[in-house]
């Protein structure tokens, strides 16, 4: 039968192939998968089961356009992914549906329903979709993609990343070979995975250099400027205060910069201090900040190309990919005092 | 035949009546509209004149879906302008199609078949449609607001902008008030409307104060923070050099901040800064920036508001609106040394 219909039946299947399966008619299929009403219960929930079970491969039929989902809009990075996203748009000429679901994420609880009927090629997603919302697009066939996930996700989703550990290794390996020894880190909430990441990268650089790693200098903190400030303080009021700090984004540096004035501490003379993510800010600040750079424009480019050759049924599904971050040195960094 | 047909000849008219007048059946009408081919081109342009003579209201049939158009999108103001049009979005549930003309503008003529194509209820635009764009767009009966404009637009086209003259005006007084009588201009290019506002409200100021505008003290520079420093360094290296100085936007102020460290002058204590735009950047530098503050927010949320009321038909065309800026004062202002 497989053969017959032209289906494979390892991989997603076509609509008839799913009706046939359920025992009902395609257009059957057809209102489940496009969440239109006058299906009985027990019906939707037999076609829905064989979808997830088989996956289904939608029709070749494009749209040209896209959704690109953001849970808030940040002044400092929001602009560097949208313009990757527009540059591939325009180089294939697709439609892009930008949705920010705003401060109060759940008044855009019709976003699905929109998505769906807009019929999009493919998603990417800077949002934390739920998996709920994961769901009913793949069962529409709509391919999506997630940018820079923040929390695990089951096998198979595809996402586009950056190496944290491997950035906040080199963050720290470039401080040691300064000729720092009491190095501290701002580390972000563990449950945000780059941030995890980027503390046992520091980890593995302290230990790769022979070094303890001290417990007492790695200090918690949100990703914001306020925070980083609190914990620099925290940090540089220290009996035996670090010579350096490492802070999990740019933000966080930017408040270890405060603290700094505050304290009457020159960086980088009496205190070194590197970022994460390389935002536009961070050669503007005084001194510019040295950070590592994370190439969100590009993250951005390969997440949409990824999401549309999907859409085209071009891929199988990926297992996700994270692009190099580099370190980008500038003026904040600096041997140790009396080294 | 006006009564009979419901519509009123002294305002947009219906399909009907165009196709009538012009003695051409309403598809053929739909087709010109419609940029689909299969009409001859005498008829096409004897409809096209008649589409611009009377105007043509399209029927209310919304597709829930709106344009947002940027030539290229700043790190430093494209989110703001984003959040605003995505909140009223969210409101009133329309999906925003969002375009970057990018780097290369030309690339991108494509723009106006794909957004007719898409049939959006409006269009807003931060960037410069050109003359033809925009009579494309009327030709549709979809209505657009322009963000901002930078250039002279004919009579009637609705925008949102800012009041760039009175916050020029009162940047300039807040330095008069503060005792200063030197104040050294960085000059925007004059061809960019919203730069001459500023200019002249500075003018204004001076002349206000009972000052003299003094030539040699206005300089001109794009809007950049290398160009903002040149200027900067022309103006403090004259022999009399000003105590103060008022930047056409943020960035231009951040190049006269690199200038005067550069020069060995503290700011505000041997000169104070003004900028103009209040990017987020602007409470983050050291000392933070007087600045006048845009609402680029609020102007984007006003300009939506009104794109998708046009769109409902719900107005008539409007003459553009402005929206009040304030003066935020923070660090970087004092009165002059000795004063």
């Amino acid at each position: 039968m497989a053969e017959a219909d032209g289906v494979d039946p390892a991989g997603p299947v076509t609509i008839s192939y799913i009706a046939e399966s359920a025992g009902v008619s395609v257009p059957t299929v057809s209102k489940v998968i496009n969440g239109r009403s006058g299906v009985a219960a027990a019906t939707r929930a037999r076609v829905e089961a064989l979808i997830s079970r088989y996956g289904y491969r939608k029709p070749i039929q494009r749209s040209n356009m896209m959704e690109l989902v953001f849970d808030e809009l940040a002044h400092m990075w929001g602009v560097e992914i949208i313009r990757g996203v527009e540059q591939v748009a325009r180089e294939q000429r697709v439609g892009v549906v930008l949705t920010e679901f705003g401060p109060e994420r759940n008044t855009i609880h019709y976003w699905i329903d929109d998505t769906i009927s807009r019929r999009p090629d493919c998603v990417v997603t800077v949002a934390q979709l739920s998996d709920e919302q994961r769901a009913q697009l793949s069962a529409r066939g709509i391919p999506y993609v997630v940018f820079d996930p923040t929390v695990e996700l089951p096998d198979g989703v595809p996402f586009v990343g950056a190496t944290n550990w491997t950035g906040g290794r080199s963050a720290t390996r470039h401080l040691v070979q300064l000729g720092h020894r009491r190095i501290g880190m701002i580390a972000g909430p563990d449950r945000i995975l780059c941030c995890r990441a980027r503390l046992d990268g520091f980890r593995a650089a302290i230990d790769g250099a022979g070094l303890a790693v001290d417990a007492d200098l790695i200090v918690r903190a949100g990703l914001t400027q306020d925070e980083g400030r609190a914990a620099a303080r925290a940090l540089l009021t220290r009996p035996r205060r670090p010579t350096a700090i490492f802070a999990s984004n740019d933000l966080q540096a930017f408040g270890v910069y405060q603290a700094a004035r505050e304290l009457g501490l020159r960086i980088p003379e009496d205190l070194s201090v590197v970022g994460f993510d390389d935002l536009p800010l961070a050669a503007l600040v005084d001194p510019p900040l040295t950070t590592v750079h994370q190439p969100l424009t590009e993250m951005a480019v390969a997440a949409t190309e990824l999401a549309l050759a999907l859409g085209r049924g071009e891929k199988a599904p990926p297992a996700g990919l994270e692009l190099a971050t580099t370190l980008t040195v500038r003026q904040s960094t600096a041997p140790p005092a009396g080294s």
